[in-house]
């Protein structure tokens, strides 16, 4: 038994007694799984939880399941980074769905994933995924006006995942995507990456017209409220009573028609940071 | 500079780093004050947190507000516990509050609060507050039919205040409230005490005809998930229609219109887990 610290901020952390499974270095980062206890298997790149087999459906669905249902037959689907499968699998739980792609930079996060984390990589395999290993922001070059929802999984916006949260980045994506199409990106912690967060949600409101923010509970990422920000010209992605019908034939452990319902309900200090972003 | 670890369970720990203010031992425990570059001023009680600085304005709120405005006209209120006095802080907002008993059964803590962390303390010494060193179970002998709200503002259910949370107490609190009283309690973390937190709403279930559950975010306790039950006989505690208009007059940074018409707004695995209390 090991004690692991992840460092939320310079003076606060996440503390994991683990077993240490696998330790390597690909060409990107250093890629850990750890065994806990709490939280089942955990995998880390360069020192940061990613994602955890106890608590990653609620990332994984809040992540995929508000841009699917928010479009009236998402057919295409781009997933960019989530290597571990967890978002490509949730997005496959919507029958309209003809095509997925996920374009993952480093294949040894899908190689450990498919190997370590079976119940979160178990679709990546399906005829209808397609898996390029490539960077995100190159891949979107080669596809115009192609995708109905593109689902932003990514790292924190340090080292290669900084671009992934410029307001060029934000432009190729509503250049992939259809005219009527949804972007939803991971947009870290209101309440410990401030900054971070803000700077997110005001490049996506210079790209997209209709823009909306909301939050889950995820214990193991910082302070454990996580944000997310969906994004469309063409869709009120504001409007939580469209397509609600489809929320109750979704197999999922968090997401829910009363989540739904009130997806954009936020603490009013939430409120005032996107007000001023 | 020291780093401290809160173990919220066997296997994981929230980790501070922090100048060592005061330690101190009371009759019931040992007091811990840090200060911390992210959360300000910490109150620690027997190695566990109960407030911060930087967050506190979220669990203190959230506690005292939907029962305060979910009652016609509150005008007498019991906190139990809660002596760092940030709930009676949150009860003084609401101008029909005539007085507010505070029973905390360790006079060290309100001391300390008074001396470390005047802006959570401000209001004990307002002239409708008066208090009581007692204990809460013994307290509440005493009171008949008198409030209209009573808050339970308690620590974990372990060691002394482990009582607060069982059939017999709540049917104590029930005696204590008028007819139409409502109580409101914290109830632990579902996603990493879902035994405490079952336990307390299957306990409040036995004794109250309505009962709410609802959730906040409070990054510095276990998991960052926490919970509140709301119970009363008489008023539908589940409808957040009744009073709206008296929450846009309160000065809140967290509890807001939207968080208060969406309280009940709960994940299906929590929902889950209460059907089954």
């Amino acid at each position: 038994m090991i004690w692991f610290t992840e460092y939320w901020t310079d003076g606060v952390g996440l503390t994991l007694k683990a077993d240490e499974v696998k330790k390597i270095k690909s060409k990107y980062q250093e890629i850990v799984i750890l065994d806990t206890p709490q939280f089942g298997k955990v995998l880390i790149l360069d020192g940061l939880v990613q994602t955890t087999e106890k608590d990653e459906f609620i990332y994984h669905e809040m992540l995929a399941h508000p841009a699917m249902v928010m479009h009236p037959e998402p057919k295409k689907v781009l997933v960019i980074g989530g290597g571990d499968g967890g978002t490509v699998r949730e997005v496959l739980k919507h029958p309209s769905v003809e095509e997925v792609h996920l374009c993952e930079i480093d294949e040894e996060v899908i190689i450990v994933s498919e190997k370590y984390f079976p119940t979160i990589s178990e679709k990546l395999k399906d005829p209808k995924v397609k898996i390029f290993i490539e960077d995100g922001n190159a891949f979107l070059e080669e596809k115009k006006n192609y995708y109905d929802v593109i689902i932003m999984d990514s790292s924190d916006p340090v080292g290669a995942s900084e671009v992934l949260f410029s307001e060029e980045f934000y432009k190729k994506v509503k250049a992939s995507l259809k005219d009527n199409g949804i972007m939803v990106a991971q947009t870290e912690s209101p309440m410990l990456q401030e900054e971070y967060f803000k700077n997110a949600v005001s490049q996506i409101k210079k790209v997209f017209k209709n823009v909306g923010i909301y939050l889950a509970y995820v214990p193991t990422y910082p302070s454990g409220m996580w944000s997310f920000t969906i994004a469309s010209d063409v869709i009120d992605i504001t409007d939580t009573s469209q397509n609600a019908e489809r929320v109750k034939e979704l197999k999922t452990k968090y997401f829910c028609d009363s989540i739904y319902a009130c997806l954009f309900a936020l603490p009013k200090f939430v409120q005032d940071m996107i007000k001023k972003s």
